[in-house]
């Protein structure tokens, strides 16, 4: 099963996206986990290949279920996980084999055209605190079939009030 | 690829623990996630099932690879997400098909006889803030060869000082 992991870097209002050339979507930089490797592992290494500059503060802020039909059929499922970041060593790279990066005023990932499961993915990871889970069902041209959504915060008090 | 979800309750200083018969050895009450279900849902629904209660307030705490090595080759991949909770509705099974549910006291984490990979999870759940991640290298025996680990913490401040 396919494990995707990427980094949304958020810095001094904007977020640092990677416009794909295949369709004009954004996406947040990122890439395939290698086997072995710790879905954070993962994330900052895809960031660093692609952007070649260093995310600081890397958390978790998504863990998605990614389930690809055709005609009522699951032709794929696979694990989506997001992480945020708040700065960056280096300059990123402006063009890449995969796409242009640009930096984008937080705001924008509200109208800048993606798959909208990512939509719901980004504006969670810039706006509200905790994590994120849930189910994307999507068509095979990446069309939003279906979004089921859950969310927690971590209870610090509790936790540590014991 | 498997992907296994358990939980962790933490209540009135103690944490509700599955001992499984075949070792002895104590897990947090989990089991597969199904296809199309979220790590979050296949949790709770895991530990409904196992326990007969339901779980409050559950949030991750820690997204693991494990590896399982026979003679330096890895024969097996698969991925653990481990959510705590901090209270209950119901009162769970005593005796279940899968072993005997049992409290115990948050400190005797580090002395009850489980996987040494569970152990650093748990240990990490009940005690620290934020989410761990990491690779755990086992035998086909479940003895731990290697652990790599990190951690993060949500910089709720800067997330919202934007």
């Amino acid at each position: 099963m396919q494990r995707i992991a990427n980094l949304l870097v958020i810095k001094n209002g904007k977020v640092l996206l990677l416009k794909k050339p295949r369709r004009g979507w954004y996406v947040a930089p990122g890439g395939k986990m290698e086997p072995g490797e710790s879905v954070y592992e993962a994330a900052i290494r895809e960031f660093k290949e692609e952007t070649n500059a260093e995310p600081l503060d890397t958390h978790v802020k998504g863990i998605y279920t990614m389930m690809i039909e055709d005609e009522g059929e699951v032709v794929d499922e696979w694990m989506l996980f997001t992480f945020v970041a708040h700065d960056l060593n280096g300059t990123p790279f402006v063009e890449t084999r995969e796409g242009i990066l640009e930096w984008h005023p937080i705001e924008s990932l509200s109208t800048l055209p993606m798959a909208e499961g990512d939509r719901t993915n980004l504006l969670f990871a810039v706006s509200k605190p905790g994590v994120q889970y849930g189910t994307f069902h999507y068509t095979m041209e990446f069309e939003l079939l279906k979004e089921m959504i859950q969310t927690s915060t971590e209870e610090v008090n509790r936790q540590y009030g014991q």
